[in-house]
């Protein structure tokens, strides 16, 4: 059996890094992105249109899962990967940070979070074990602890609480999941999420517990959540320095396209975010060469490609003002092919940062990227 | 130049028969079904399925593209086929149905009728010729002639009324028709359209007029709006009785399967409809084993696919149960697989309806079938 994680190569400039995460389901070259897949789809693409765009793994959210369609219909299908026909990695999250995001009352106790689902106000209770059961049934190949995202601001008493809890939380997560099997007949594995708000001291903490723990990989948590972008990277800073370079990083829930870049060279590996997903259904795209929100009149008349520099359907095949027309007149198609484009995007770039990392120029190229959207925006 | 239309075989039982339409964006099977793109797009399906699901050719609604995008727009892009990269067949409708439904007033005089948009009240004035000349710009393979679609019920004074104006209609639009050039670079035609409400002799006299003026090809207008279904039946069955055997006979917005069996049986060969899209938007899916609401409770934990009889994406991808979920959750991915389903099926009647005729047991076939949908129903 290959490693979970095997670190390629470094960049000799930046922290940047190659990797492949190798599981059941399939190979996972790093920088990656997962697209986000709710409630067990990616919003407005077809799991096969996914395929094409060349995603290699996607999240799926616990929370959503566990509530809609539920465990026992994910159960009767065998895991999530044969319930929505993706037969591809899949990442599920704890749950946590929708119950403390969505949900409408949540009361925090030392095993786990009493909540009231946001669709009917039915009450249940994740704790760190049942969480991992959950992704158990789930059946995805990565699984994240339950721990608490802390909002931001948040004084240095709320955080130093709420890292107790959540250090306690993957303590017994951890064990459960080494003490349980995978419910399906392939392996998972599990990640440690690293806390501690936007104080340095807690973030080394937390991070150097998580590492005596001991996971398959680790994320870092809590952030991009309205803190200055600046004390985000220092953030991402000071957890990569501490975390060991052979396992997969992943910095949850970031981001924009310039966040992601600079999380890669400060050696983050994967990364997930609705931004492109969300952001398309509001006719902004992501293209090679920037921003652009396909609704504005410039459009109407532009026989240009939606996207000339991404050689795939649809950014080759539809031009912008057609685009626009489907916008304005509401159509859902519009939905469905901005969506599609800024998948391209967001894949693109990481398929991108791996060449340049691999043929070491990640930093130039990173840096020209920057100056080029800067200028178009 | 091979001819428009060739008839290949009628049924020795029936009415029934299978052609071939030939025009300069390919060929088209008959009887066929024309998905329906009402502003460019086929709702909520991608032109690139469309071709996966085999259909031949689709339909455009001219009301709705002359006021969205409009068209200054489509002229830049050199026609619809080029702005919505759609390079098989396209019909027009002739704006006539939309006026007369959508437009919140209106008022026919000799020449035409004047209306109000739908969308943000401004006036505009159609006659038999500027609609001639938008489908010119359109570039539609097929263009329709301007009509009165009269409602239901109707006196015999409107209809008698109404029919004398859309028949004069009908012989300026072939006038100007034949008078004018293509727009763009390849071959139209233009069909001319029976009305006649509900009145026997009113459609004979009709339809033989629009024989005397002389079209390549006829429809069967202002049926399925509301009369008795055996009404429908006999009013297509005296036109078709009356029409020539070397054109083609389009049923305008008809309509359910057992319908279109039920046409075909009685000699037409093409037919549009919304309730395949509009259905399946619902959540109710028409396949080769029935009707189906996705929605109910039964298929909950259902493992089936969504159709076993039909080989296509995403007929043999997903399972009633994830459909399910989708809907219930409200994701859009749902109303694109739905769309994707009943345009597959109605693709599926119309191609073994042609296999059927052709080897002479389309009634024996047809019967079996609404056999077995009033059982599933």
């Amino acid at each position: 059996m290959s490693n979970f994680f095997e670190l390629i190569k470094t960049d000799k400039n930046s922290r940047a890094r190659v990797g492949k995460i190798t599981t059941d389901h399939g190979e996972i070259p790093t920088p990656i992105f997962m697209p986000v897949g709710t409630l067990g789809t990616v919003k407005a693409v077809h799991q096969t249109d996914l395929i094409n765009l060349d995603a290699k793994i996607i999240l799926g959210n616990t929370y959503h899962l566990y509530l809609r369609p539920g465990m026992e219909v994910i159960s009767e299908f065998g895991g999530l990967h044969n319930f929505m026909n993706w037969q591809r990695p899949i990442l599920t999250d704890s749950g946590g940070y929708q119950v403390f995001s969505l949900s409408p009352l949540r009361k925090i106790d030392k095993d786990g979070v009493h909540f009231r689902s946001h669709i009917d106000g039915s009450k249940h209770y994740f704790t760190a074990e049942s969480v991992v059961e959950i992704q158990r049934k789930i059946g995805s190949d990565i699984v994240m602890v339950l721990d608490e995202c802390a909002p931001y601001p948040a004084t240095r008493e709320y955080i130093s609480k709420s890292t107790k809890i959540s250090i306690d939380w993957a303590r017994k997560s951890r064990k459960h999941f080494l003490n349980s099997e995978p419910r399906w007949s392939y392996n998972q594995f599990q990640f440690g999420i690293g806390q501690g708000g936007v104080f340095v001291d807690f973030r080394k903490e937390y991070i150097e517990q998580m590492i005596e723990i001991g996971f398959d990989g680790y994320a870092i948590g809590g952030l991009s959540v309205g803190e200055p972008k600046d004390m985000m990277m220092e953030m991402v800073e000071v957890s990569t320095e501490l975390l060991p370079k052979d396992k997969p990083r992943y910095l949850m829930g970031v981001g924009m396209p310039d966040d992601i870049l600079n999380a890669i060279e400060r050696g983050i590996d994967m990364f997930d975010c609705v931004i492109p997903t969300r952001n398309a259904r509001n006719a902004q795209l992501f293209t090679t060469r920037g921003k652009i929100n396909v609704r504005n009149l410039k459009y109407k008349f532009s026989k240009e490609p939606i996207d000339p520099g991404l050689d795939f359907y649809p950014s080759n095949y539809y031009t912008l003002g057609y685009l626009r027309h489907l916008f304005i007149s509401e159509e859902l198609l519009a939905l469905s092919i901005a969506s599609m484009q800024n998948i391209a995007f967001y894949l693109w770039l990481v398929r991108q940062a791996r060449d340049k990392i691999t043929d070491g120029t990640f930093v130039q190229w990173k840096n020209h990227l920057l100056d080029l959207w800067s200028n178009t925006k």
